[in-house]
């Protein structure tokens, strides 16, 4: 089966709807090319503010934009629900779950995965926070466990149940220890009056010697500084070794007891399979300095999958976030409008990353944002970090609604969405 | 296991935390009493909006409200998560899967459930609307459905997928169908520009000869007309036989093919073991004039799950709907406060049902209300009708997420929530 039969222009294949994805997409001329737009939601994820979802703070549909919403009434554009199983490099075609697809050029950018290290104890134990189903599992879970912390008496249990381990000290780390620490402080006092919420500890363990490793030293100290303040107990140097579900096991012997152990250590590219080993490096696809797989003139890859290693600045490849998913995507699209088809690249400008920045914030009136010259902290920072989101997020509707929630919650002190839409089962991790 | 053990003063217990027995555990006096409030979710759901949550007019989150954000702060109130398994009458005691509880008063406010008369292939096959699982479920079948038949060369197949029958002409039915003829009309033609819309059909069968059965007959017609107008087939008199996944066999040998068949045909008390046969009559439980049981003086039931046949208006009980669960909520909790403890009937008023009216939308701009002493339609109705449903939503949060999202929808022609976040398996009905 053929999943899509009209076609006059080349057709241009985009695979996941990421930051990268969505930006080529809108930006490539459909005049000159047919876009296919393939992803497995039928939604685009606004993956910074997953963990105000997990903690109740926004509900998952204001962070969500569909993506027929995005490109409709555009002609010669076309989206398909579906999963990409492997790409045919040979056909110059696609295998998915709906039938196979033909491309003239294809641009991979299927983003990161959550990387668990290969430890399948801690991938079975431990919950990731990618997708908005992870994050309302992870809501889910706090709001059960609380539950069941006030039928227990077993107090060693009931500690387990409120104790929450963060792996991973970058932003999301940082982000979602913040969230989790102001739940504790405004939030769930009042919903379980009978509970002594002291029992309640936040860890954040971060593997190397500073929270933040992207960004500045001064900052890093400041989230510390105000993690530390919200009652966040932060561990640095510290690995992890083991989670069995109810003890995690750290090196030197230290162990913490919990049920709840949230995984934003790490992420690897979401390899589609169809490449050669030696084009792939870290789990990520080897790319040029035109973002043009090394071996396939007609494959891209950007985002996250996307390594490029020629660039001196970032000699170990680009950041995993949205910035220059967005700035490749950009690239990719504006060098396809210009007629300029990647065949003979001498006349072509490389891309080159622009790091604008980079941001965090730790809870309400705290952030702290990094900037080519200058640093900020406090409430001027909280601002900015809001405002910068706000505008990100895909849609208007999105936007009003997001702004919305965070003016209620910030004068009623509320996390308000703590519901237990769908109860998140253990064993049934997979949505 | 007893999932309470503090307990001073007469312990009151509440099974449900619907409109009923919402109303009544906000209404009681809490230096008079211990309260302990029941529900198998975390949150109040608010029905009357399910519809707009399955057609992605809005997020489940603005209709669901946390249960202990509504009594936090309360002293001598209790929340527990739990299903009731059966009442121990003998004991009085309640028996759940989290442990027993004894009551003094026992109030049973479990509300209804979807009532498919018998039919098992309907049940099976066909979807219910009464809960936010189900809700969430009716959104993501009507876009999956669409993201089928784009790829769908079978034309029969096709116009299977895009065929919605919805089974029962009361509000609930009225309100989707015009939900969805919406749906047809201003938003599925841009998503899906390679479909040819005509393919999608709405209709919409009551069995009785008119629809909005509790409504005026002046208020029916014009639902009439303007669902008629917006492109649904209404079938009057009919009968829905049964249902196998495929066809609908309406009496009369008639038929419709369909993929997506919505049951909002009838409710049925949700009626808890415990009881005997005699006190209950067609799925309610009897009470007398004083929402008292009839065999026990210490068990009440309040809302759809009570059945008091001796007011005169109402020979056949109250309707089923949001109002008279609200008002029995309100007297049985102002009846507790006076120190009435019902166990000499003589002096206490019996419960009245005021009437204050009833409405229905059937799409932007119009509504049909009937007040008692005057009835409108149009816009004017339709104002009345959001207004009336915004001030009825529990939480300030909840009321300006709403109204934004109306205001929104109502400039950009859009129903924005089309996400499919967690895909909808056939063969998994059960969330």
């Amino acid at each position: 089966m053929n999943i899509l039969t009209i076609k006059k222009l080349k057709r241009i294949v985009i695979i996941g709807a990421g930051f990268a994805g969505l930006q080529v997409a809108k930006k490539l001329r459909r005049d000159k090319f047919q876009v296919v737009l393939i992803d497995k939601n039928n939604y685009h994820t606004f993956q910074p503010l997953l963990y105000q979802v997990a903690t109740a703070g926004l509900e998952p549909d204001s962070i969500a934009h569909s993506i027929r919403n995005i490109v409709k009434k555009k002609k010669n554009f076309f989206f398909r629900l579906a999963s990409v199983h492997y790409i045919n490099t040979n056909k110059k075609e696609i295998i998915t779950n709906i039938g196979n697809l033909s491309y003239d050029y294809l641009i991979v950018a299927t983003g990161s995965v959550t990387n668990y290290f290969g430890n399948k104890n801690i991938e079975s134990h431990a919950l990731p926070m990618k997708s908005i189903p992870e994050a309302l599992n992870l809501r889910s879970l706090i709001l059960q466990n609380f539950e069941q912390a006030i039928l227990t008496k077993d107090t060693q249990k009931k500690k387990k149940l409120m104790t929450f381990v963060i792996v991973g000290g970058g932003p999301t780390g940082v982000e979602l220890a913040g969230a989790l620490a102001e739940m504790k402080n405004y939030v769930l006092p009042h919903d379980y009056p009978n509970l002594d919420i002291q029992n309640m500890e936040i860890h954040l363990l971060q593997a190397s010697t500073r929270l933040l490793d992207g960004m500045s030293e001064q900052s890093a100290k400041q989230a510390y500084k105000n993690l530390e303040n919200l009652g966040v107990i932060i561990w640095l140097n510290c690995l992890v070794k083991d989670y069995n579900g109810d003890v995690v096991f750290i090196k030197e012997n230290k162990k913490i007891q919990t049920e709840n152990v949230i995984w934003t250590a790490g992420v690897k590219g979401a390899i589609i399979k169809g490449f050669l080993k030696e084009d792939i490096e870290g789990n990520r696809i080897l790319v040029n300095q035109y973002l043009q797989t090394i071996r396939y003139k007609h494959i891209f890859a950007i985002g996250d999958v996307a390594l490029m290693k020629i660039n001196r600045y970032y000699p170990n490849g680009h950041p995993m976030t949205a910035q220059p998913a967005i700035q490749q995507g950009n690239y990719l699209a504006n060098k396809f409008n210009i007629n300029c088809f990647f065949d003979n690249n001498q006349a072509i400008k490389p891309f080159i990353y622009k790091n604008s920045g980079s941001m965090a914030t730790i809870g309400r009136n705290k952030a702290v944002c990094d900037f080519s010259f200058f640093k900020l902290k406090g409430f001027l920072a909280w601002i900015i970090w809001m405002f910068v989101h706000l505008v990100s997020l895909v849609g208007f509707r999105n936007r009003v609604i997001a702004l919305m929630n965070w003016i209620i919650q910030y004068f009623q002190y509320n996390k308000s969405v703590r519901l237990i839409i769908r109860p998140f089962h253990k064993k049934k991790k997979v949505i």
